[in-house]
């Protein structure tokens, strides 16, 4: 069976030369006699990966030893209670809600902080981010999802917020697209973009953020504590933190996240050039907020939206229906999505509309 | 290079023909052109081999219809905090202290609930699991460790609760030995020992225990919002998962739970046998609360000690210094353990003793 172009939003497409390597070890990695996947955590053998994980990861993103690394469990989502649990100390908490994401996450945050929504592209169906807001300079953080999966919206720039915490759900864009992390106070995301298998979830934090959790908060969401045991106050996902190497290894390999924000941008063009040459497809995200990890479009009724993704099916495009709530295609081109996906996409797009 | 005889605690060996199946799938599964690792969790092949799992979970444990069957992520530990969170209502939660982890989850209750510990065998050094202790039938939960990894000790046989549920941390002995899961109101479970990968956590809950979760219980951790989403409020751990289901699968072409626990016994007497007929060696656990997940015992000194582990892993049985806190060693032996490495640890114990 030949491997398909799989446009998944996560989880979503690894590089072949990881899968192969992970299928090369599976009995046995190196000399230890024994899978990954059954090794002690606390093993010398699997504390290297773990360490060699965590240090190509912070060379990637160039991450200061001002920050800790977590790796950890549960997806973004357990994030959404974690993050006012450990930094809103009894302040205000401030969001901007660009999607879907944004919103559950403000959801969560209202049952512990007092959170307040300095803006919202809500009304606009978040084909948007908001740029008009005020920092208020008293508040613990400014919340932002910094790419929006679902409606394939991103942060062109990052907000200013002066002395005040950025904290960013970076989840659909980390290690494919290029940001300076010393701007963030904390940055969480599930790995099953870009990184590897869904399970992991990484967090990085400023150490001086790491001082104030609320008392009722659950041990292993205290970062607090998951940052004095070294990601280790039980067993992590160890399996998951493997494949994370690496992958982290084939990055380095191929440019680290510049080459790799360089070769998404390529590879978005293609089908936004597609897009914004046709009279047949709308995009759903306003030209400026476009995402180069997930593109979004309709067409103009249900049952082309349905051929659409039928036919490109039928020639291995796979995974390109787009979210429930938005309709139409979302075609996801994540780091390990080749160029000729893209290439094969946009081609498939001409032909359709001429067809259609 | 030959696999070895992995005798690690957890994570711990998995049978050799779950990962040749996992190694031949690795980047493509079945007719799916593509790794399950790079699936979404919402696709209609990935949502197949979820089901197939967990319903194979329920036929090996024969779990009625009455119980919830959650596959989530966090570990034994993220419990601790879950269990009074959802659980306890207002009401005392009683606890039995009958090892470190048991302690642990205490800990923890106590940030959350009116904890009654009703017995513990802490000040003989975890020896033996209590048996002694009256059971307030106001109680919303009785919580025990069933099986304690660190000293080798288990409950021959369950508490009698009448009224008050019992919940039980089964980490190390599920699929490994035979338990009555109707007698518990919950049971929860690490799934690197007898399961698969680390990072997947099983939680079985009575449905009518789902009802009344704490107002502060972060989403995550809410059985009934998990429980309302089939386990998917978020991305689940797909591929842990998925390597569940294939060990489910070789479990049960291999007799069930029941053959697993029957094998268990036997390959436990062999290195019970060697302990009881030596003079050299101490057994940790007192003998009618003896594991046969967790076998653990003593030698005469620490340098012995050193000794018995370097030359035990020069002929392949690797893993098996004991726990810090009791020091000698400790064979685990999982269903996925050989029995000709119970043989052979057996059979070192002997030569090893003859020769010191």
């Amino acid at each position: 069976m030949n491997r398909v172009f799989n446009f998944s939003a996560g989880p979503s497409v690894l590089p072949e030369e990881v899968l192969k390597q992970a299928q090369e070890q599976m009995l046995c990695y190196k000399d230890s006699g024994m899978s990954v996947m059954e090794m002690s955590h606390r093993s010398k053998v699997y504390q290297e990966i773990f360490d060699t994980a965590q240090s190509l990861f912070k060379q990637l993103l160039n991450i200061s030893d001002d920050y800790e690394v977590l790796f950890l469990q549960g997806g973004a989502t357990t994030q959404f209670s974690a993050v006012p649990m450990n930094l809103s100390g009894g302040k205000k908490c401030l969001y901007i809600d660009s999607g879907a994401f944004a919103s559950k996450a403000i959801k969560e945050a209202k049952r512990y902080a007092d959170v307040s929504v300095i803006a919202s592209s809500k009304a606009d169906n978040y084909s948007y981010v908001p740029t008009e807001y005020e920092i208020d300079q008293d508040a613990a953080y400014l919340h932002i999802t910094s790419n929006n999966t679902i409606f394939g919206t991103s942060y062109p720039s990052l907000p200013k917020t002066g002395k005040v915490a950025l904290v960013a759900d970076m989840s659909s864009e980390i290690c494919g697209v290029e940001r300076d992390i010393s701007k963030f106070g904390l940055v969480y995301a599930g790995a099953q973009k870009n990184i590897g298998p869904a399970g992991l979830t990484v967090v990085i934090i400023k150490k001086s953020l790491l001082e104030n959790p609320l008392g009722i908060t659950p041990l292993m969401l205290n970062y607090s504590e998951l940052a004095k045991t070294g990601s280790m106050l039980n067993t992590p996902c160890t399996y998951a933190i493997y494949i994370a190497m690496l992958n982290f290894e084939y990055m380095l390999r191929n440019g680290g996240v510049k080459g790799a924000h360089q070769r998404n941008k390529e590879k978005a063009a293609l089908v936004y050039d597609a897009l914004d040459s046709s009279s047949f497809y709308t995009p759903v995200a306003k030209k400026e907020f476009r995402s180069i990890m997930n593109v979004t479009f309709t067409l103009p009724n249900e049952e082309l939206t349905q051929k659409f993704v039928s036919e490109a099916g039928s020639i291995g495009l796979v995974n390109i229906k787009g979210h429930r709530s938005v309709g139409g295609i979302r075609a996801s081109m994540y780091n390990a999505m080749p160029k000729e996906g893209a290439e094969k996409l946009a081609q498939f797009m001409a032909d359709f509309e001429r067809k259609n």
